[in-house]
């Protein structure tokens, strides 16, 4: 297991930086008067592809090898990892095979197929998945980039804290949403180095609440099937990221549904940016534990904006 | 009638600036690639208040000599020129009543007596409404500031195209909505002495197309009761911005109902911010006449994203 070091984060800025976005960052009084806390908000909701993974996915194909290209990458993921990692693939030239479960939404197929993505479906287990794209690396020699265990997925996430504290200096505190651990991983390793005494915080759902059971118990727990709003975050710590967590992040705060969503709302409303739940899980746990932010300078990361504007959480669902 | 002048823009952008937000200017390539043009975003969704009308509104209370300030200021309005003429009267330590009609929802009187305005109700009839603020004036002495038909807030709406040719130089072409004219005449002062080569064009709904007719008459032509999703455009010219308008728009652009919504999706799904209907319909203009503004350079003033969360035009009303 190869653990990423902040070099590997500046390697992986300078080699994505033309495709992808510096993102703005915004702040908002409102939120900080509701808060005590002055927040910083990374707006990766408004970066290319509509989320931060295009850091990473962009990172592993401009690593690989011209030898290693030639043979395309594939992964498995029916997000924004596969668009981003689609996207990348286009850019360097090469294909990018995805594999799906064959119960995925069309629009995600669709999506895939429209940043140049070839999709091959699968039965809807673990098994059929992993089968699948074992059988695939071996007929292709594809490169497989895992979503988020993976070096140079989690180099590339780490590019958005530093750009963070470029814009805004050395704060106390970070916060960003914890699935598979990437980003959280990637803002490690960055703060580590760039501002050492800035704690990193997690925050997850608690009905997927298996990185803050992990965190706890010193092992890797994985949740079966979790059912939360926060789609991108139903995911479990791999080895790699769960390491790095257990070295480096303070504390993981965990969340209801109904938080998440008000938070989300009220992130629309107030600041007038559409941001996905996975996001809003941040301000929701800044809100629910206050005292541990308060007179703090916290960075917010917003990981995504990629949401289904036709089914809002807060709306009655359609019949 | 008192016409505005350019430097009466650079005094209002003086007097503001300590109470707005320079907002950002944004891009897409993906509407760039829709469009054939170079398109630039200026974000007053992103604006104190949610709105551009901070700034002439900003404006107007600032202007006022220490024994006008005294009587405070008085309008009519239920949208975004009553916050935020609320608000600059705060700041000012001033008071600021409102006249509206006692059909207005109950969360819009909230939201003015939030921004620390008073408001006072009438009969919902346009008599009413004038009496009812005469009244006022008489007994108050309050300085009367009309939403858009008044020198000092014109001036101050012209401080928004001031920073977008700050921000992004020279442009072919602007579009702003229209509704009572101020913000397109502000544009319009803005341009003529900054960017003289720039055409100005103005966007609103068919349903609301009384300027689009007044323009074309020669004479200001009042729609009676308009009925369109952009709820800022209902309104009609006054001899001050019909003036202005005249004198300086290139050309009036109508839209559908269909095509303000389907612009407004897009915004959302593809630039990830909100903004309220009134601002899509700048867009939708590009949409329906392409061949204006291929390749051009063209400043698209997004107005506002004071929306109803709960009521999103591309959704079927609830029962």
């Amino acid at each position: 297991m190869y653990v990423p070091t902040f070099d590997d984060v500046l390697a992986a800025h300078e080699r994505i930086k033309p495709y992808i976005h510096r993102t703005p960052v915004m702040t908002s009084a409102t939120f900080d008067g509701m808060t005590g806390a002055k927040l910083f908000f990374k707006c990766e909701n408004l970066q290319k592809a509509g989320a931060f993974k295009v850091r990473g996915a962009t990172n592993a194909v401009f690593s690989l090898t011209e030898e290693e290209a030639k043979r395309g990458v594939v992964t498995h993921s029916s997000g924004n990892h596969a668009l981003s990692l689609s996207r990348a693939a286009s850019f360097r030239g090469i294909s990018c095979t995805v594999v799906m479960p064959e119960t995925a939404p069309q629009a995600k197929l669709d999506a895939v197929r429209g940043y140049g993505g070839e999709v091959i479906t699968c039965a809807p287990s673990l098994q059929a998945r992993e089968e699948t794209l074992a059988d695939l690396v071996e007929r292709t020699g594809g490169n497989f980039v895992h979503p988020y265990n993976d070096h140079r997925v989690i180099a590339g996430q780490g590019t958005c804290s530093v750009e963070l504290i470029d814009q805004v200096g050395a704060l106390d505190a970070v916060i960003a949403p914890i699935g598979g651990g990437g980003m959280v991983s990637g803002t490690s390793l960055s703060m580590a180095a760039l501002s050492t005494g800035t704690k990193v915080y997690a925050a997850e759902p608690k009905n997927a609440d298996d990185a803050y059971r992990s965190f706890k118990a010193g092992h890797i727990i994985e949740d079966d099937a979790p059912d939360t709003v926060a789609d991108g975050l139903k995911v479990s710590l791999r080895d790699l990221t769960f390491h790095i967590i257990s070295n480096h992040v303070t504390d993981i705060l965990t969340v209801t549904e109904e938080q998440i969503i008000e938070a989300m709302r009220l992130i629309w409303q107030r600041m007038k940016i559409v941001v996905e739940p996975s996001s809003a899980v941040t301000l929701a746990a800044i809100f629910a534990h206050p005292e541990i932010f308060e007179g703090k300078r916290v960075g917010v990361i917003l990981t995504g904006g990629n949401v289904d504007l036709n089914k809002l959480p807060w709306l009655p669902k359609a019949a």
